[in-house]
C-alpha cells in the first residue's frame, strides 16, 4: 500500500462529472437558451449574461437544475425588455424537465473502480447538487450498493467540508476526495490537510475555473480516471 | 427518566412548522398567486389547479421553494392559455424571491428546548427541504449550536428513514423524532420502531394530511409545544 494513504479511511466522490456526465447537458441547455433568445442578442452576450444572472442568484438558489431554470426565464424577460413569448417561457420550463429526465451516462472505468474500492474503505457521494436530483442519478446509475450514503453540500468550501469531517467523526487525514472540479473538490481538501486526487472532464463550468497561481505547489494528485485512483492507492 | 424513553440516544427534529413557521409564508404565497391571475379564474379553481401541476411535478422537482414557483410558472401558462402577461411572470419570480428571503420566525419555547435537550441528546436537524434554504433559516434562526448536523432527506417515507438510521449507525429505539406533520415525522417512525413526538402546527398542507384511521392506534405521544417535550422524556 502506499504510505501516503496509509490512513484514508473515508473515500469521497463528487458525483457531476467524476462518475457521469452532467456539465455537457448544462452546455447544450445554454446553447438551447441562445437559440430560443436569438431575436434579442448574439448567442455570446446571451451566455455571458446568463452567467451573470445564475452568479447574481446563487446565494438565494444555490446549485442545481431548478435554479439553472429560474435564471434562464428571469434572463429571458429581462433580455426581451418582456417581450418573450409565453411559448418560449414554456420551451425554457421543458429544457429543465429535459435535465432532470436525462439517462445517466457513467465515465470510463467507474463501475469497476468503484467495486474494487469498496472492498477495503468506505465509500460516500459528496455533491452540492439537488438531493433529489443526485439521488434520482445514482439509482439510475446502478452504483448505490457501492456508496454508504449521499452527502449534499450546500457549497463545496473548506467550512462544508469541515462540518463534513464532523459528522463523520474522521480527521482531515483520514479523508480522500475525488473529482474533477479543483475549486470545488481538491483545493478545500488540501487546504484542510486531507488527500485528494483530480480526475478533470473535458468542460469545466466558468464558476469552477481557478487560475495556475491557486494549484501551484499544492499537494494533489491527477489522473486520468478512476481506475488510476486504485493503482495510486495500492 | 421515562422508561419508554431511555434508549434514545438522538433526537430528530423537522424544521419548518415545528422549529419555526413555513406553511404560512406558502399560502401567503398561493392567496398572491391566485390574486395575480384573478382574471382566467376563481381563487379556489387555481388553488386547486395550483396543487395538481405541484404533485405532478413532485417526482422531478422535489420539495422546497424552487420548485413550487416552477410550477406556479407553469400554471399561470396553462390557465391563462399562454396569454399571461411577462410582467405577471415576474411578479411570480418575485414571490419566490421573497420566500427565501423571510425571516425565521421561531415557534413557542423552541430555543428553551433544544438548549435544555441538546445537553442529554444527540440533536440533528431532519428536513425534506432544500438544503441551502434550511442552512440559511437554521443560520437566521441562531439555533445552529445545538444541532449535531442537518440531515436532508429527498423524501420522509419509511425508506428515508431506514437509510438515515444505518447512516447514523443507531437502533430504531434509540432514535427519536419530534415534528408536526403525522405523514412526514410520525408515522414512518411509528411504522419502523422508533419513538415519535407530535407537535402539530395549525396549518397543514393537503399534500401532508391524513385520515383518522391511519393515526388509530399509533403509538406516538402529541404535544402542545416543543416544551412538553422536556416533561415527556424526564
Amino acid at each position: 500500500m502506499n504510505k501516503e494513504y496509509k490512513d484514508i479511511k473515508v473515500i469521497g466522490f463528487d458525483a457531476d462529472d467524476t462518475l457521469w456526465v452532467n456539465e455537457t447537458y448544462f452546455r447544450d441547455a445554454e446553447l438551447e437558451f441562445a437559440k430560443l433568445l436569438a431575436r434579442y442578442e448574439t448567442a455570446n452576450k446571451i451566455d455571458q449574461e446568463l452567467f451573470k444572472m445564475e452568479m447574481e442568484n446563487l446565494p438565494l438558489y444555490g446549485y442545481g437544475v431548478k435554479g439553472f431554470v429560474l435564471s434562464m426565464v428571469e434572463m429571458a424577460l429581462e433580455l426581451s425588455n418582456n417581450e418573450v413569448s409565453n411559448s418560449t417561457i414554456n420551451a425554457i420550463l421543458n429544457i429543465g424537465k429535459d435535465m432532470l429526465n436525462k439517462p445517466v451516462e457513467l465515465l470510463e472505468g467507474v463501475e469497476v473502480a468503484l467495486k474494487t474500492l469498496s472492498s477495503d474503505y468506505r465509500l460516500i457521494l459528496v455533491t452540492k447538487g439537488d438531493l433529489l436530483d443526485q439521488e434520482r442519478k445514482l439509482d439510475k446509475s446502478g452504483l448505490t450498493g457501492y456508496f454508504h450514503h449521499i452527502e449534499v453540500l450546500s457549497d463545496k468550501q473548506e467550512a462544508n467540508y469541515s462540518k463534513l469531517l464532523n459528522h463523520l467523526d474522521i480527521k482531515a487525514s483520514e479523508f480522500l476526495m475525488i473529482g474533477n472540479s479543483l475549486k470545488s473538490d481538491i483545493l478545500p481538501l488540501v487546504n484542510l490537510n486531507a488527500k485528494a486526487i483530480h480526475i478533470p472532464f473535458h468542460t469545466t463550468w466558468l464558476h469552477e475555473q481557478v487560475n495556475d497561481d491557486e494549484t501551484k505547489n499544492k499537494a494533489y494528485k491527477t489522473v486520468h480516471s478512476l481506475l488510476d485512483v486504485i493503482q495510486v492507492l495500492n
